[in-house]
């Protein structure tokens, strides 16, 4: 018996928790600009470096899941997996007690909730707090959906076409590396590795061309048994949530290790991802149609064919802070440029039969719109005027948006890195 | 502080538990193909699908290590790693550990023992015991270091340059799903999957070309420090011991899936390994130059550069047993025909500062010899007249031995999978 069979088809829950006029008793929620009483993300912190608690963001501040399970503030049915100091026993759940458990945060921290004075005892200023990795992915893949990203690659290699004839056919992935995904502040140093230089010999030296790259992480909910797959109908009931993901890459030890099977070295060092794991639930209202689909391209194959707009409109933008500058935005893009949606991620990613487990992460792949302005990542920029890969000392920060007219606007963090010497 | 830091150097111990000689009470282990008592090798079992029990391998018997330890016939130092029920903690040591505990077993088994009477009340027969896959791999990487495997492979798309310009530098690898690695035994469901069969746009069906990939899986010990690499005079100290590994594949999702990223679900539906860690300690006296390196080639970058020869000798044979009939011997290699040492790979694998775990799994790529009969995989014999891919009910059985004039062969016992219907 598999998750997947519980529930029939995916489903756009629009309810009383996405009221943009409701407001919440701690103040600096109201108009928040990232996480007004509509999001509340999940996320592990801690503050003098001891095991995590689970925790809520609400405006400027952490609110203690872990201590509001102790305290009795959350349904009894939370209890065991609220205990544990990280989201993986949590992501074990269905989608519908996730979306309980959003009901039931959203009830106790709006106004005039009724336990208001215990639960104020468990705000945290987040500037006090350290962020921890929301979970130990068991499995991360990274994916490739990103079409523009693709196609602006592609061109560098191939002019004439540069997507290759199974893009728009199969959602191109491959596997990552999971012991090396860590939270956003943690540095990257810059890796070594085989470089290629000349007509001689490669040396292994300092990566030249370290780069970053503008993806989500989508994170997996449940799981569904070895051999057998997940249906696109069901797909939504085994995603939690969103974060933003840095594929931090070293495009010269790529460029010489990534034939014939793919980046390994270049990209394994390090994947940075946001903390605040912001939900499903939370992202419902901003689904839209995929921007990059022409009417020529081919329709999904059958086990990928969605009935209704599952694209994300996710507004993300990267800045890069040289060292001891002030950041300066080098790139605005949105992911409804992604041109497979996260049901079909991982419905492919099953397709095999492939078991999927909680707290597996997918990154959807570099995420580039059109225009110059748009790209998310250096390799790309390169092919335009002026552009260098990073130096150390070099930060680079992402951040991302959802609005919609008629809804509270929602945000996902930061997701931080600096560069530091090999 | 890393694990890495500990040791000077790689070493080949060869001491008295090589000792051809060495005779153990344990009848059925003496002149035993697989499991003499220089062999010793490290599994997890269980009777009435309880929970594992740690366990070696001596003549036709499993010697239960779980119980040993709790009835204080091994060291005091491995009660706490000897308590769990997989081998993940075990693996946490340091190489000298598991020479420790291979030394105490060694005593404990051989003729003479004083605590015979209360070790043979731990003895059970293997036929009665369901092996369990050692431990969950917290990462699984792929390598491709059987150069034959890739020139032949190569040849079939390039056939005058079969090899890519980075073949005799960088040992290429990519990551593998661990999710899906399970214990020899574990049948293999046929995988859907896109194929592309004609002019036209790909079809979703079962696959038509579903293969096996002979390979050695080599477990990590140990760890290492994110953005600290292991120097390859300390790599020996990471390595546990190997395990025959069966990389599946399946030739037509592969063909339609894997440019530019490299294998995905051609690949990730299952991988099988042998349950029987047969111990670098056991493999020392079977340490050979590697076959394939020719005068020509380029000595590896300093890096990857070792002072002894690091090969491992050890003879693989694969079988087919179609439906109802006996299993026929279809490929005979060594694992000499590896272009780098296991040491190498891990070295490689580390040399950017990724995270090495204890218990990560690397699967060695394929390993084919000179010659028609010592294929690794079915696509390589589809060059070769009248081959064809798996059917439903084939099974696919790998051995392997090591043998040298003066020492005890030992051998890794058996990795199996018969394919079922998708």
């Amino acid at each position: 018996m598999t998750r997947a069979s519980h529930s029939a088809r995916n489903f756009s829950v629009i309810d009383h928790t996405h009221d943009a006029a409701a407001k919440s008793w701690v103040a600096s929620a109201n108009g928040h600009a990232a996480f007004p009483l509509q999001n509340l993300p999940l996320g592990v912190f801690t503050i003098h470096d001891g095991p995590g608690s689970l925790a809520t963001a609400i405006g400027d501040q952490v609110f203690n899941l872990t201590d509001a399970n102790s305290a009795g503030l959350l349904p009894e049915k939370f209890r065991y997996v609220l205990s544990w100091t990280g989201l993986w026993e949590l992501l074990e759940l269905d989608r519908s007690d996730l979306t309980e458990l959003r009901h039931a945060l959203f009830a106790l921290l709006a106004e005039g909730a009724e336990r208001q004075p215990e639960a104020e005892r468990l705000l945290i200023p987040q500037a006090k707090c350290k962020m921890l990795l929301p979970t130990r992915p068991p499995g991360y893949t990274d994916f490739y959906a990103g079409i523009h990203h693709a196609e602006n690659v592609g061109k560098l290699f191939r002019p004439d076409a540069p997507l290759l004839p199974n893009y728009k056919y199969v959602p191109i992935g491959y596997h990552g590396r999971t012991s090396t995904v860590c939270v956003s502040g943690e540095p990257v140093r810059r890796p070594k590795g085989q470089l290629k230089r000349g007509d001689g010999p490669p040396e292994f030296a300092a990566t030249e061309r370290l780069d970053y790259e503008v993806e989500l992480g989508l994170w997996v909910l449940g799981s569904n048994a070895l051999g057998e797959p997940i249906p696109i109908a069901e797909a939504g009931q085994h995603l939690a949530g969103v974060t933003l993901l840095n594929d931090w890459s070293a495009r010269d030890i790529q460029a010489w290790e990534y034939q014939p099977l793919g980046p390994f070295l270049a990209k394994n060092f390090m994947t940075s991802v946001s903390p605040w794991l912001v939900t499903m639930d939370a992202l419902e209202p901003f689904r839209v149609p995929q921007a990059p689909r022409e009417k020529g391209d081919p329709a999904p194959l059958d086990y990928l064919a969605e009935d209704e707009p599952r694209a994300l409109d996710i507004a993300i933008e990267v800045s890069l802070a040289k060292a001891g500058k002030p950041a300066v935005v080098v790139g605005r893009t949105n992911a409804r440029n992604l041109y497979w949606t996260p049901e079909q991620l991982l419905t492919h990613h099953a397709s095999n039969g492939c078991a999927m487990e909680p707290g597996d992460l997918l990154g959807t792949g570099t995420i580039s719109g059109e225009g110059g302005d748009a790209l998310g990542s250096l390799l790309e920029m390169s092919a335009h005027a002026g552009s260098a890969f990073l130096e150390d000392g070099d930060e680079v920060i992402m951040t991302a948006h959802c609005s919609r007219e008629g809804f509270a606007p929602i945000g996902f963090g930061e997701c931080r890195g600096t560069v530091t010497a090999s």
